[in-house]
């Protein structure tokens, strides 16, 4: 009988995977509770790219071939280094973009439009007549700036559009056919925007690149939507800014650490808050798992990976 | 020096438009400090539409002529007895459709995708790995039924089918031209559809039109939002279906009275709830002021009115 292929899980967040693995024949090892067999054999990790997967713990893993991503992002991965070793990295490439864009846009209206708010005022028995909630803007005419023209960013920009607003977006990269204008700089796209909604991949080049002076620029009335990574954001200044004014609003899937800590918000004004859930959806989860579990099979049987990080 | 028309406000709530109404050289009268001879004299009295006006009320003002409602609807005004007693009645026709429609999006996405649960769970400290909020569905594919195709159920299906929602619809009347398929009734629809939003104008053909078996057809992992008036729902069948899990979400900014009692909806789950701000932004609410403060002078005036109501 041949020795099953051994993939570890990286992540209890993972446990659940473990059945399906087991299915594919596969003998999992769980990191939470790894033997030394197990690392010694292991050929495949399965993980969720945005923790961070140190380098002593992959060398701890002299057989490994292959670091599979359940998820879009793999910033917890360090990408050069993994290739230098010879690792291939996977990841879930383009198949929440539908989710993360709705979550955004939900995270967008519920804060600009005071709905999460409002939610507070009737549960707590603060409607009255007259000024309920402050006064609230609407959506037509308003300028959206996208920072990251990738799926997301242009499914976040095809939403925006139907709501009236006027599009614009910057990268680091041209778009040649993008139907939308690209910004001289990010900071130009924050001084033109009422909105500026981060869809990036995160890395080395954009840490904390939405720093002050963009925050500053987007300014006391607009917005700062995050679904992409809380690296991007200088998260001490926004949440300075929001509490001086010098900011208008902001609404956050994603943080500096995850999880955010409570205390941290409960003075911060006017700022909604998601527990990075903007890509798990019951449509996109089974999609992402399955890719994943395919570019371990196809690792595995010595085929071409069909999803691997372009970065 | 010729007698300024006296203009009355119908509710302390209108308050505001005073200072607009003297300055176009009116007297105005406040219903909450009424004087006899204002009563005598008045012609127009400005009104917000959701609220009841009563017809001892009318009758106490025998120069009445015009009743301007601030508001698109006018469901708190006979419309049929104030005419038979010679008054014109005017609203503020389609100018709020996108801010209603955009707040109708944002109840749909805050409660399906869980963004105003997933702020409390990240505020009192629930956020852990693993199962962080339970299963979410995605928008894409989903099938979305929109109650009554006026001007906002249209901006509200504009808005879905960038989300790559499904549209359908059901109205009393035929939409020659309408892009989207009218179902053979509003339970046909409910049955069709994963979210229904309500869109219709309220009147006495459609109170509590959304009943137990309309509620049920929407069904557990359904939808239903009210961005119409709190009359077309049967509230209390609503609030037992969510208790039970008969009906999956919901997300209201109208209710049957106004303000809701808090106590009314601290047991039940899975409901967004705001203080009927969906149309009220800093961008609509001065086009309806002018517009009902034109409707006031043209009556004045002797020259037809812009925006009677048509039902």
């Amino acid at each position: 009988m041949p020795v099953k292929p051994v993939v570890l899980l990286s992540h209890q967040m993972l446990a659940p995977m473990q059945a399906a693995l087991e299915a594919q024949g596969y003998e999992v090892g769980r990191r939470w509770d790894l033997t030394p067999d197990q690392a010694a054999q292991a050929r495949a990790i399965v993980h969720a790219g945005e923790i961070a997967l140190e380098p002593d713990f992959l060398a701890s893993l002299p057989n490994l071939g292959l670091i599979a991503c359940v998820s879009v992002g793999y910033d917890g991965v360090n990408v050069p280094a993994a290739r230098a070793a010879g690792l291939e990295v996977t990841h879930a490439k383009g198949l929440n973009a539908d989710d993360v864009a709705d979550h955004a846009l939900g995270l967008l209206i519920g804060g600009w439009r005071n709905i999460v708010v409002g939610d507070g005022v009737v549960r707590d028995g603060g409607w009255r007549d007259g000024d309920r909630m402050g006064p609230r803007a609407g959506l037509r005419g308003r300028k959206l700036g996208i920072m990251g023209l990738g799926a997301i960013g242009e499914a976040v920009a095809v939403r925006a559009e139907a709501f009236g607003m006027e599009i614009a977006w910057w990268g680091p990269r041209e778009k040649p056919g993008a139907p939308w204008p690209r910004a001289q700089s990010l900071l130009a796209l924050a001084q033109a925007s009422d909105i500026l909604v981060i869809a990036s991949r995160a890395d080395e080049t954009n840490r904390r690149l939405v720093d002050r002076a963009v925050i500053e620029a987007v300014g006391p009335r607009g917005m700062i939507v995050n679904v992409a990574r809380g690296s991007i954001i200088d998260e001490d200044a926004l949440i300075a800014a929001l509490k001086d004014g010098r900011l208008g609003r902001a609404g956050l899937d994603v943080f500096e650490t995850e999880p955010t800590p409570p205390e941290r918000w409960a003075n911060v004004p006017n700022v909604v808050l998601t527990p990075h859930s903007a890509g798990g959806t019951v449509d996109s989860i089974p999609r992402m798992v399955g890719q994943a579990l395919e570019n371990v099979r196809q690792f595995l049987a010595g085929e071409p990976v069909m999803s691997p990080v372009s970065g």
